[in-house]
């Protein structure tokens, strides 16, 4: 059979957020890009994933045109609850740090960044098979794969967006002897269920008790999204209904508490790790978002971590197609890594202080409890939390990194602190 | 030879900073009390130990009257600087919380605390042996010592304060079915020399590095104490002179510093330890500092804790012995372990973030530097290490725990913020 050949600026694997991200952006930016995709639309879209977006995602999704369904179908939360021992502390987002987060499933985003890409005439290909990337260090790097008609193809481009999650394949092109894997895996996982029910609080309840953590969330007027802490080698089938109602009412008991229970029609369980894979470049192969690191759940920072790797992404081949400079393509990796450890930081920080760990000493509890009650009645340190639970710019704010004068620039100029804007 | 029997109202073993505050604080309440110490006066006047007093401990002293010579001999410090690979990052106290702390010795604080007690005639007994406490849930304890000429006594009181250290006996009359010893050891120690040369700078260091932690502080305008993390089961006599201040250079590296070097005249390992006795109470005995809590040194919370306690104490005693109610007694240990959990938390905060830890992953070490450059770019992290350096309140700020119409409220009213005194 014929080898097709395509040809573009960047080519880019993986067609989660991350991936259309990046095309959206790179399009804003006038640059091509063809996305490649193992999976088709229908599953990615049926696949269920959390969804909290940090505020500069929301704005992200804003300066794409791509946000009138999150704000009409999705929810903005002012604040979390947490819950230490029976005892409700909020964080008050709207009142420390003026910003909010909004509740929209990953899969939900996942489908209007897709409507978006096919409106604005995207090359975006799903149910592609056999991709494989080379000749990363050459000036013509190349993806291989086989087009979802069963066509061998070649797409050749300037540069390769490794955008495949965290088990793609992208990541493994960067040689052994210049990668470093950064890892952890942490002693316990998430139960996580789905309850066709409504709501069982207005705002997400992270609760810490001495049977363990437990996370309260929403998804829809009527369907939950509720987690416990679990051993990581639990399966689902070890847990029926009334022991997984009673766990959680045991995490989650307050004076006048109640869950709305109601049929679990999910059940799953979530290991809790962190990686990071560095560098996140290798020639003119960039990684982003979980192809290039993953986070436990608790400090809700996947998807937007990926929005803060593709909007730094976006600038840096901005700036080499139309100023010829690599400088910031060559500092991609270094200015990614440092938003990305701020959020395994954090990640760690909320998993740390909210769960129960095995074979901790009684000191370590008291200690625990002792942190959870200075973070939450000392206003710098629930603002420590809220800055850092609402996100960071996507993009750093030293003045000079977005070109003012382009579209990309204008696009991302929201990612910026008004000070900065003015200036 | 005959028994002497003295009688008092509280009965305080230990003459540290701890039982002569609270000797103080009592006798300002118009409440009398013994103190019985079993080293003398020289001794521990010599023992060098650090000295970061709390903005609360400084205004203690000031309440006392006993704070003249701190302030000339002292130095306040309105900053430290976090030291992370070889870039300064200056906490700034006075921008960030408007308060400061006082650079000056643990022994300096002793001697100023036992002439006070001289020239207020407040009875206090050194060099007395054999100490013993007894009867601790009757109506009537008593103390059994030796006096320092030899005859044996007994001290007859209402209430036993145990005062006397970590490596004292009051915690220990606290029954083991009722007593929780929470521990933690640390797998490094401090290797702390004391320098004959100036400052080499003019706040705190606290240098995180590859190479481990090292802290340089300050001491007099011609002596300076250094630190470095070193093993735990480390010797003073495996480091020479040249190996000290390599490990020292190598862990404070930045440039255009240098360590001003002089004779090094006393070298020591300090163990890094976390211990809490819960309760700090039993029938009529009352723990305070170091008798019920130790602190590893990172958070310079050691003394400011025995502050905290003793005033707590204080106030409860007043509040028996003038409204003959014991309520304030009863909480006590709560009260005082509410306060003591938040500073073990900082003191475990301060040293996990600073220290490199034997065995520590790659990905450990990155998230640690993630969460020093969190801290320190975000004004509201600055701001809760801020707070909690230069210390909580030495009591609960809530309304109605001091009696504003006495002596000693009037003293402790500069530990409420402003808008809990004017209401």
């Amino acid at each position: 059979m014929t080898t097709t050949t395509v040809r573009t600026q960047v080519g880019i694997v993986g067609a989660g957020p991350a991936g259309l991200w990046l095309a959206h952006l790179l399009a804003v930016a006038g640059i091509d890009s063809v996305v490649l995709e193992r999976r088709s639309r229908v599953e990615i879209a049926a696949t269920h994933r959390a969804g909290i977006l940090e505020q500069g995602t929301v704005d992200l999704m804003a300066a794409l045109g791509l946000d009138a369904r999150m704000r009409a179908e999705g929810y903005a939360h002012h604040g979390i609850e947490l819950r230490v021992a029976g005892e409700a502390r909020r964080v008050d987002f709207a009142d420390l740090v003026g910003r909010a987060v909004q509740l929209y499933p990953q899969q939900e985003v996942f489908s209007d960044l897709a409507d978006g890409a096919a409106a604005r005439g995207l090359d975006v290909r799903f149910e592609v098979a056999d991709v494989a990337v080379h000749d990363l260090t050459s000036q013509a790097p190349s993806i291989t794969f086989t087009d979802a008609d069963g066509t061998p193809a070649r797409l050749v481009c300037d540069f390769v967006a490794g955008c495949d999650g965290s088990r793609g394949i992208a990541k493994w092109a960067i040689p052994e002897n210049v990668r470093t894997d950064h890892f952890r895996e942490y002693p316990f996982g998430w139960f996580g269920i789905l309850v066709e029910a409504p709501p069982s609080a207005p705002e997400l309840i992270y609760a810490a008790s001495d049977h363990g953590f437990a996370l309260i969330s929403q998804r829809t007027a009527t369907t939950q999204r509720m987690y416990f802490q679990c051993d990581p080698t639990d399966r689902p089938d070890n847990w029926d209904d009334a022991r997984i109602w009673d766990q959680l009412e045991a995490c989650t008991a307050a004076p006048g508490f109640a869950l709305t229970r109601g049929p679990i029609v999910d059940k799953t369980v979530i290991p809790m790790r962190s990686y990071v894979c560095e560098p996140m470049q290798h020639g003119r192969l960039f990684l982003a978002g979980d192809a290039g690191h993953t986070v436990p759940p608790t400090g809700a920072k996947g998807m937007n971590l990926a929005a803060g790797d593709v909007a730094v992404l976006a600038r840096s081949l901005e700036r080499f197609y139309r100023d010829g400079q690599h400088d910031l393509l060559d500092a991609y990796s270094a200015t990614a890594l440092a938003r990305v450890w701020k959020a395994q930081h954090f990640s760690w920080w909320m998993t740390s202080m909210l769960h129960t760990h095995p074979g901790a000493s009684t000191f370590d509890r008291r200690r625990q409890l002792g942190e959870l009650d200075l973070v939450t009645t000392s206003r710098a340190g629930s603002t420590y939390l809220a800055e850092a639970y609402t996100g960071w710019p996507l993009i750093p704010t030293r003045p000079g990194f977005l070109d003012p004068d382009t579209a990309l620039g204008a696009a991302l100029a929201s990612q910026l602190p008004a000070e900065a804007v003015t200036a």
